[in-house]
């Protein structure tokens, strides 16, 4: 049995969990919080796991009472009311809608374009419909696209490009002037366009998100991700959604039926039951923003050097004048072993292993969980 | 955007669920318990959602000690232990497991057996990864395999071969000879085996079930799919789960942890407590014989013409002296509109619409519903 993804192993959040257990070390390398949802979400999920003729298939889509209330929430935040019966797909976490969008328009030898770094399912995806990734770089400290580089990197194979605002792992964030870039650039193509928007609700220092939802343009075109595990801290649920016009959506659809059928259906009556409460949501940048600043605040002593982080769950940092010349491998693996706090090595969401000297920490932690991380970095000068 | 699947429509289960909902017709068509999983399941499930720290990713392969239970069972039912750490891996319901396996194995113009007729989410699974599905009929009314068709169909360009016991729609089982003939026609190949045991625990008649689990050459070259939303009365769950050897078990979690990543971890903390009580499983080959019988009891008065059916959940039944020379499908329609009862027509699991005058009738449902059905079937003459 020859392997239809050779170079591929493990991923790489799982290999430095594992290494953090193996360690007890503190684990800022996979994206989780370590700290539960909302305690009405949990009861709503406990009351429905009990209420009879709730525990089989749910309708292949999504709940309808679920898809009502995603159809409201967006029209709330974006402005664009989705139609529940052929706008909105219920999906098995974000991941299995970016699969699922994958299988659904990408055909041998079809062009995908992926901004680097990138999140490290997105090429493997591409690659198992036979598609070929086409890389373009985001520069450090920044990350902001350079639409030049993606206006050359379009070409009449370009299936899909792809696009992540708040970014994993740079916590980068596009303006409202690069969706209308994009638009342009698009706009005489026949690319679709695939945003990942799972950290949506968590966009610092007063910015709004710029969804692709509330742009009519690129929405006319467009696959949008949301992930209720990253909005309700509860990234084990693996409950998210897939945005799209109606024929996009049918032939999204028209696999999502083959690859999941369905998603848990009591998780989303439970979900439906809080979604209306913009208040749980209206919080996160606030949450999340307080995170980031701590953990800057507590890393700033250490010789790491900080850059910015504008939204999501993660702070890229340089370790160049803490171990100059080593690579990021070798500096996250030392990190986790010797210090005991595991960080993601930046050069993961490369596909030829670039590695500029970068180390990704995710603040989804307790207070508690950052001062604990810091103190045991603190002496890293 | 032209379409990857042009020909596939929405799955026959969805539409005639919705036919029977627009005209509240009983649903013996879609495959799934009018009745609630176990107590015991269900207060695991609400209790550990409830359990702080258990809301977030599980392991990739799933939880510890959930594949350590699917390990012991497996141990006590089939005589074999399979490795949790390199040979089990959970899923979201059996669906997601087909179609990672596919995913994993199939390349473009691979070959892959399927025996007909076929729960109607294999060729599609098989056609999105550029493989052929390559089709050997089983013939009614017993709707065995005819091992020499199977024999003549294998070519060197065969990758998998898929079979099903009990099998989906027909109730149809293989034997313990059925299995080494297979193992005799597999020997000199380089062909894989999918073995679909989503209703193992449902073997009627005394008969056991022959598992591939327990046929040590079969289980060398074989991915083993079982559901706990068919054990449990949990469809509307997803968690199901596939063992294979390791080197298998390998390619299938490569591509499982781009597909889904992983399955809800408060969910497989209550099957993991479940488990361990054989009694659960156990009593459900009486349970669902009883049904069937009582389905077939209710039925013999009327024309419908019963075929076997040795297990599973569903029931075969010609309507060929009820409506001499109609198709299945306009037969199926009017039975749902005109009589109130909502049944799947056999030419939806054949790829070129077969159609032999056959309804399947799904039992998994409370006697109050099955004699309720029964009841607007009575004057079929
Ligand atoms: C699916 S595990 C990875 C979680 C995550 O989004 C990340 O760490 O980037
Ligand atoms: C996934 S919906 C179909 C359920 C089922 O297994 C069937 O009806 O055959």
């Amino acid at each position: 049995l020859t392997s239809k993804l050779p170079d591929v192993g493990t991923s790489i959040f799982s290999v430095m969990t594992q290494l953090a257990q193996e360690h007890e070390a503190i684990n800022l390398a996979q994206g989780f919080p370590d700290y539960d949802p909302p305690r009405p979400l949990l009861e709503a999920l406990a009351r429905h796991v009990l209420t009879p003729g709730h525990q089989q298939y749910a309708p292949m889509p999504g709940l309808p009472r679920l898809r009502e209330a995603i159809s409201h929430q967006t029209a709330l935040r974006y402005g664009y009311t989705p139609d529940p019966a052929t706008e909105i797909t219920v999906t098995s976490g974000a991941t299995e809608g970016l699969y699922a969008v994958m299988a659904a328009v990408v055909r041998p030898g079809d062009e995908v374009l992926l901004l680097e770094p990138a999140y490290d399912l997105y090429a493997p995806a591409v690659r198992l419909q036979g598609g070929v990734p086409v890389y373009v770089p985001l520069a450090a400290p920044n990350f902001r696209p350079d639409w030049d580089r993606v206006a050359a990197a379009l070409s009449p194979r370009t299936r899909l490009v792809l696009i992540n605002s708040p970014h994993n792992p740079t916590g980068a964030v596009l303006s409202a002037a690069d969706l209308d870039t994009l638009a342009g650039l698009l706009r005489d193509t026949d690319a679709l366009l695939l945003s990942d928007e799972v950290y949506e609700h968590m966009v610092f220092d007063g910015a709004a998100h710029n969804s692709v939802s509330a742009h009519p343009e690129l929405r006319a075109r467009a696959f949008v991700l949301s992930s209720f595990g990253k909005t309700y801290h509860a990234t084990g649920w693996k409950v998210g959604y897939c945005l799209a016009p109606p024929a996009l959506t049918a032939e999204l659809r028209r696999v999502h039926q083959f690859i999941t059928f369905s998603v848990s259906t009591p998780t989303q009556h439970a979900l439906a039951d809080v979604l209306p409460d913009a208040a749980l949501y209206e919080s996160l940048p606030a949450f999340y923003q307080q995170k980031r600043d701590l953990l800057r605040e507590l890393l700033a002593p250490t010789g790491f050097e900080l850059l910015p982080s504008g939204g999501g769950y993660f702070q890229v940092a340089s370790f160049k004048n803490l171990a100059p010349g080593l690579d990021d491998v070798t500096f996250s693996r030392r990190l986790t072993q010797e210090s005991g706090v595991a960080v993601v090595p930046l050069s993961a969401f490369y596909h030829n292993g670039h590695d500029a000297q970068l180390v990704r920490f995710c603040f989804a932690k307790t207070e508690a969980t950052l001062r604990a991380a810091a103190a045991r970095l603190v002496d890293l000068k």
